[in-house]
Order: structure tokens, then C-alpha cells, then sequence
């Protein structure tokens, strides 16, 4: 380890703490601020940022990337990352940065009206903007790395996976759902109706019960908080991990199912390697490897057999009424039900990766120039139906849904079913190396699961890409064919 | 305005954006964060700070200073405190602010548990570091501003009051105690015993009551928050006002007199000059300053006859009971009882100034080296004993009861009792102007006494020192006697 790098391993700190700094404010803003404090907490972040950039692109960091000298695993792939992180940051002029972030803060405000009265027209002239740009920074970033320019803005999410390796998943996938996605609904329809759970469910009765389950899947409120916000999410930082939901008295499952969800991204973010806090390789792996945790937990473990059998009497305990209704049949044709819908977020696990295949197919030609903003909301609806069968009725459920494009996002969405598809790989690998898994699931024990994934992942930080972690911890790289067989498990057994 | 003071506009704008990042996470710190996020969190604090300082000691800041013209009473005062705030950065060498911040760190946490056993010996060694540093600070200071060394410290707090100006203030108050004490003792002792108010209060009404009342004194929750903290506070930004309080079911009067006071506090900050937000001429005036919006709010107007006969059927309608108990004349009785207490933060407004006039002359004499800590429990209680006729039976009541001296915080005292006789001045003033104030206090109504405020005093944020802005206020400069007439009025009249 020579001076030069030390000298960054100092500095990368220093912005990693900044990077906290951020994340607790932008937690701030979700859980807590008042709407008056909004325009100043868009300066305090904004600041911060600058001051990242600034540390990051300083003349100096170059002398020290091309001097700094790191043996062993952890830290050459630290300081590589270093050097990936300056690439990136130094590619980018920064007009074009503030240019971006200008179009991408008026686009988002004007898309939550556009969405609200699914008006695609009110928003399209914003949204060109935003492509526009999202082209300029794709150029930019692919001249300085080498990759194409869709794969450097995917890289910013999820390094080391490109859409060339990205495509025949998909396509495989649209075979699979093609056959199974008919089956599947005849068998759905064959079975008994699921019987809607009788409310109320009165917050403080879901509160109690969400934190506790939280603290099943290993959640430390040492080190955590779990509040509320419009939209959940993971936030904070590894030793200070803040969760959200959202709770409506009349229904339990989005907040349970969101809070387990959450909570695997927390354990993630808590159980990363504590030596390396605060530098790159010390970091979690992506936003895909991410998503394998939270779904790892919520659709492997939570939504499982042997996990609901768990959770039936909890549920009975906790807000009382008719016991039919929580057994575990029911529990799972209510929570795993599969249907055609328009929503992403609101899709079973089934349906969900033909939302994202279209969006990651869209996203390539908006960002290749192939396709025009204009044309978009046409190529969306004729994409949902070829995947899907149905046509969405209007934009809102349709192009207009998601936050990512509107705010300059693209090259995310592939994360998602990524991680979907990493999850049931995990899970098998950890089925076939942990004797009990199952029957600990059935008793609401989630240690045995989540002990073998932080040894296999979590522990592992930043230091491997993702396909290298799966190899890791699996024994083999993405294999799309562990998802299909957990579906054929769970839906069509 | 020349490009350089426009410059050091925009830095010092950049400075204080950093300043509310670190004012939202001490906030966080205190009201929310769980207790496992405290070494992220003075990690996260302490690169803000070092960042902050960095941009204010850059060597480009003198250069522009010498540079800088501005023209007009708010950007000439602007320019000035900008050169006392880069004068007194750069004064202190970063190993004395570094070994300063170490020993206070180190100091405060030993003390909280020799508080907690009373045992000054436990923290001597660690107090006497930090008295040590705290004389080189002194001396630093000393030498680049031309103050004395005790008055450089007390600067850091309120700017423009100087330990001679406040001695024989607190000489007068000395004699007006040894002669009204007695008196106010010897009437109280005649009338009628307070009844004590019957609880439970229950936190969920308390908390209610709080939110309103602080309402009624001018607090827009679109900007604020109210939330819980072992020791209340108001932290947060003008336009994010962050209050905090401590509810316990048995007493209700902390609480309610507790979010009163810091109610004060917040509305002085939210009535700062929007147009010289981030400038230092945009803050608030300094310590005394402040606490005279605070005492102004709670002792003035909350604790007087007028309002106690608006409060009285509110704390009936919210907690029931008794309907006698809240007679004003009970409240007035419960709420402004006089007596010989040993601790600062429980005393009452007779008395408390004795208190600080302690600390603010052994201060001084610890700073200046005539007093060994060795020597401050004894010097301490023969003071008390001299000033108020008992003796403190322990430390813990005695040296030990208060965090400042024990965090560094030298100069920090005399700030509480020249703010409660500037709030008095304050008052004066505001009655002799401003029509029917009394009678709208008793409705219940803050706002022609909080108008009043936002136009004499909170309207011209640091522009004025202590002393100008009283004279700009009322007319004069600090005058005790409008004290002193305040308290003979209330307690002996």
C-alpha cells in the first residue's frame, strides 16, 4: 500500500461520508421534512453533491490513480473501482451534469401531473429533453470506458452486465412465459377463489407486527429504524439502516410483503464488510445484486410454503378475526396470485420481467436514437400487448408509470428481474448447502438463510462484479433456468 | 457589489448550506437516530465541519477580503462579519481546534458519568485539558481580534458584549437579590400554598396542547416539526425549524413551558431576513440574543397573569379533572415559585441569574489562570453560598451539574441572563407600542406581541450587535432596571 494509496483510500472516505451525509437528508426528506423545507434541502443535497464531485475530480486523484499501487484481492479491486469511479466522474463535463440533473428535476415535476391525468403530451417535451441529455452523457461515458453507450448507463447501476448478455435471458423468458403464463391461469382459475383478509388492520397493530418480523429476517434497531413515507424504501447508512412503508388500515399485505422487502436490502447494507466501510469494494455490488436480497427474502423465503404457515397465526394474533382466512392456502393464492396487469409494481413475480423486458428493449432504442419520445407511448402499448396479450387503456397505466425515465433513469430496469432471476439461484444454492432451511422458514426462523447469505454475499462488499459473485456463491454464473424452475415450483406444481 | 465580495457571497452561501446539513443531522441525531449510528454520525459531522472550515480558511478568502467593497448598511455589516468569521478560523491552528475537539469529546462522556456519581475527581484530569486548550484558544483569539482573552471567547456567543460592560450589571443584580430575595420569599410564605396539578397527563393531549399553543406564538408546522429529545432543543434551518421536548405523564408543566421557550427560539429563526438567508448578516444576533426570544415568549408572555388566565381552560379541556387547580392564580403560584435551588436549569427567574453570575466569575478566572480545577468545587460552593446563602450539599448539584465547561464552552453562561433582562427591556417596549397586548394575551393571542418582534428585532438579523439592536428596539441599550422593575412588578407588587 504506497503513499498514493493511502492518500485515496483517505479521500474516498471523506466523499463516502459525504455520501452519508446525503443519504440521511434524502431520508430526511422522504420520513420526516415539511413540505416548507424542501427548496432548502435541495441545496444542502445539491452542495453536498458538488463537494463530492469536487474531491472526486480533483487534479490531484489522477497523479494518485496513476502512482497508487494495491496488492491482494480486496484492495486491487478497491482501487480499481477507484479508478472506475474517477473515469466516470471525469467524463462528464460538468454542463452537461448540471444541464441533466436542470432536465431531469423539471421532467419529474411535470410528470407527476402528466401521470395524475395521463396526459403524455404535457410531459413529452420534457421527457425529449431528458433523453436527449441521458444520449449526450451514454456518448460520453462509452468514449471514456470502451463499453457501448446503453451498457456505461446500465454500468452505473449494475457493473460488469452487459445488454448483449442481458438479451437472450430475456428472450428465453418471453419462450418461457409464452408457454407457462396460459398454464399457469387455467390452473389458477381451476382452484379455489382466494378469500379477500377482513380488515381493519390498525397501524399500530401493523407496526408492531412488521418490526417484529424485520427483526426475524435479522434486523438490528440498534442499528435501524423502520417510519413511513409515500413510497418505501432502504435508506441510511450500513451501521444507521432507516427502512420505510407506507400503512393502509384496510390493507395488510402491501406494507408486510414491503417491509420484508426492505429488509433484505437492509441486512444487505448491514452486514457488509465492516473493514471496508466507506471505499468502493466495501460497498454493496449493484443494484441488481441488491434486488437479489430484497426479493431473496420477500418472494424466496416470505411468500413461500413454509413460511406462511408461519405467518398465518401471526397475522391471526395480531388483528384477530375469522382464522380460515389466514391459512396458509389462502395466504398464497392471495399473495401470489398471477394476472395481466398493467403496473409494474403491482405484477407477480411471473408477469413482472415481461414489464421490465420492455422497458429495457424501449430504453435501448430511446437511448440508440432509434426510437423518438413522440412515438413512444405507440411502440409501449404494441410492446405490452406482443408480451402480455392486453393493450394498455391510457398512458397512465401505461409509458407514463414509472418515476425512472422522467427523472433521467435509464439502464436501471434490468436490475430488477436480474435480481429476481440471482434470488431463486441463491435460494437453491442455499437449499442444497443448509440442512433445515425450509423447516426453520416454517418456524419463522429466517437465521439459517440470511447467516449463509451473508457469508456468501454480503461479506463479499463490492469486490466481485455480479455475475462473479453468483459464481461465488453458487458455483455458477446467472442461470435463468433456477428462476423458470422456481416458478414452475411454486405455480405450476 | 465588486466580483470579489460577490464571491465571497456565493462562498459564504456554500459555508452556511453546509452549516444546515450538520444543523439536520444533529437534529437527527438527538430526536431519531438509533444509538448504533452515533460513530457514522461523528464521522459524517466532523467532515462537514472540516469541509466548512476548509472553505472559509482557503487562501483565496483573504484575498478577496482585502479586495471586497459593499456599500449600504446590510451588505457592510455582511462584509464585516465575514472578515471577524475568517479572522477567528484563521486564528486558531488546526492541531488546537483538533486537540481541542478530542479533549471535549473525551472530557463530556466521562462526565456524564462523574455527574451521575458525583464524582468531580473522575473527570478532573479530563476538565483540566480542556481548560488548558481552552486558555491557548483564549490567547489565539486574544491576539487577532485585540479583545481580551475571556471577551474573544465570549464573542464566539454573542458578539459585542464584553466582560466589563457585563460586570457591574451583574454587581446590581447581586445587590437587587440580597435585598428582594428575602422579601419574595417572606410574601410567599405568607399566601396560599400552590396546589399541585393531579395527573396523569396523559402524551398524546400533551402533546396536542403543545402543537397548538406553539402554534398560537406564530410556528407554521408547513416549516416545522415537533418531536421528542432527552433535552429539548431548536435546531434544524429557517425554513425547516426543528423543536423538540420531553413529555413525562406525571408533569405537564416542562413540557408545555419547555416547547414555549423553544417555540421562541424558532420563530426568531424562522422570521430571519429571507433576502439574506445564508449570509452571516442573515443569522440570528447571537446567544443573548436569541435566549431574550425564548424567555421574551415563555417568562414574559406565557408565564405572566393574562395568558395563565387563556391557558388555565385549555390544560382543563385537555386533561380534565379538578377545575380549581387550574385557576390562574394556582398556575401563577405553581409555575413562578421562587426558591434557593442548586440547579441552573430548574431555577426560577429570580434566582437563575445568581446562577450564571457564579459560573460567569469563575470563568473568568479559569480562563485567566487564577483558579486551578482542582480548586473549582470549592470555589463553586463558597460562591453559591455567598450569592444565594445555602452551600450545595454534592458536585453533582454543585461543578458537575452542567454539560458547557465540560464540552469547552467558555463565555457560553452570561448569554441566558443578559437574554431574560433584554427580554424584559423587550417587553417594556412592546407594551408601551403596541396597544391591547396584555388584553390579547389573555385571548390567548401571540401574534401583535410576535409582530412586533419580527419588525424590531427578528426582521434584522445579525445586522446590529447585542447592544444596537436593543437600542434599535427599544431605544436604549441594555438597561437592568426593566429587569428588575419586571420581576418586583410580578413577585413583590
Amino acid at each position: 500500500m504506497n503513499p498514493a494509496y493511502q492518500r485515496l483510500k483517505a479521500r474516498f472516505a471523506r466523499i463516502a461520508t459525504l455520501g452519508e451525509a446525503q443519504a440521511m437528508l434524502g431520508w430526511d426528506a422522504s420520513a420526516m421534512m415539511p413540505p416548507g423545507g424542501g427548496a432548502a434541502r435541495g441545496e444542502q443535497l445539491a452542495t453536498l453533491a458538488g463537494l463530492a464531485h469536487e474531491l472526486l475530480t480533483a487534479p490531484e486523484v489522477a497523479d494518485d490513480l496513476a502512482a497508487a499501487e494495491a496488492s491482494g484481492d480486496w484492495d486491487s479491486a478497491n482501487l480499481e473501482l477507484m479508478r472506475r469511479g474517477h473515469a466516470r466522474a471525469t467524463a462528464l463535463p460538468t454542463s452537461l451534469v448540471e444541464a441533466s440533473a436542470r432536465a431531469n428535476s423539471a421532467c419529474e415535476k411535470v410528470w407527476r401531473g402528466a401521470k395524475a391525468a395521463s396526459d403524455f403530451a404535457a410531459v413529452r417535451p420534457f421527457l425529449a429533453e431528458v433523453v436527449r441529455l441521458q444520449r449526450e452523457t451514454a456518448q460520453a461515458l462509452s468514449a471514456a470506458s470502451g463499453l457501448s453507450p446503453y451498457d456505461a448507463l446500465m454500468e452505473g447501476y449494475q457493473r460488469g452486465v452487459t445488454a448483449a448478455e442481458v438479451e437472450p435471458v430475456f428472450t428465453a423468458y418471453e419462450a418461457f412465459l409464452r408457454e407457462a403464463l396460459p398454464q399457469v391461469e387455467e390452473r389458477q382459475a381451476r382452484g379455489p377463489a382466494a378469500v379477500p383478509l377482513a380488515g381493519p388492520f390498525p397501524v399500530p397493530a401493523q407496526r408492531a407486527l412488521c418490526r417484529g418480523l424485520s427483526q426475524r429476517v435479522g434486523l438490528d434497531y440498534d442499528h435501524a429504524r423502520l417510519d413511513e413515507s409515500l413510497h418505501p424504501f432502504c435508506g441510511g447508512t450500513p451501521t444507521d439502516i432507516r427502512i420505510t412503508t407506507f400503512y393502509s388500515e384496510a390493507e395488510v399485505s402491501k406494507a408486510l410483503m414491503g417491509v420484508l422487502h426492505e429488509t433484505g436490502h437492509a441486512v444487505y447494507e448491514r452486514n457488509l464488510p465492516g473493514p471496508w466501510a466507506r471505499q468502493p469494494v466495501g460497498e454493496a455490488a449493484g443494484m441488481a445484486a441488491h434486488e437479489s436480497q430484497s426479493l431473496i427474502v420477500e418472494m424466496q423465503a416470505c411468500r413461500g410454503d413454509a413460511f406462511l404457515r408461519f405467518l398465518g397465526p401471526q397475522l391471526l394474533a395480531s388483528f384477530g378475526g375469522e382464522a380460515g382466512q389466514y391459512a396458509p392456502d389462502n395466504l398464497g393464492r392471495l399473495w401470489r396470485h398471477v394476472s395481466r396487469g398493467f403496473i409494474r409494481v403491482d405484477a407477480d413475480e411471473i408477469t413482472y420481467p415481461a414489464h421490465v423486458i420492455l422497458r429495457f428493449r424501449l430504453e435501448q432504442v430511446l437511448i440508440g436514437g432509434q426510437l423518438d419520445v413522440a412515438d413512444l407511448p405507440g411502440a409501449w402499448n404494441d410492446g405490452f400487448h406482443q408480451l402480455l396479450g392486453v393493450r394498455p387503456p391510457d398512458d397512465a397505466r401505461g409509458c407514463l408509470q414509472d418515476i425512472h425515465w422522467h427523472d433521467g433513469a435509464f439502464g436501471y430496469f434490468p436490475s430488477y428481474t436480474l435480481g429476481a432471476m440471482a434470488a431463486a439461484q441463491l435460494m437453491r444454492a442455499a437449499r442444497a448447502e443448509v440442512p433445515g432451511l425450509d423447516d426453520a422458514l416454517g418456524q419463522g426462523e429466517l437465521a439459517p438463510l440470511m447467516g449463509w447469505l451473508r457469508d456468501k454475499v454480503h461479506s463479499q462488499g463490492n469486490r466481485l462484479g455480479f455475475q462473479a459473485l453468483l459464481r461465488h456463491a453458487t458455483g455458477k454464473p446467472l442461470d435463468p433456468s433456477d428462476f423458470t424452475a422456481h416458478l414452475r415450483a411454486r405455480y405450476l406444481a
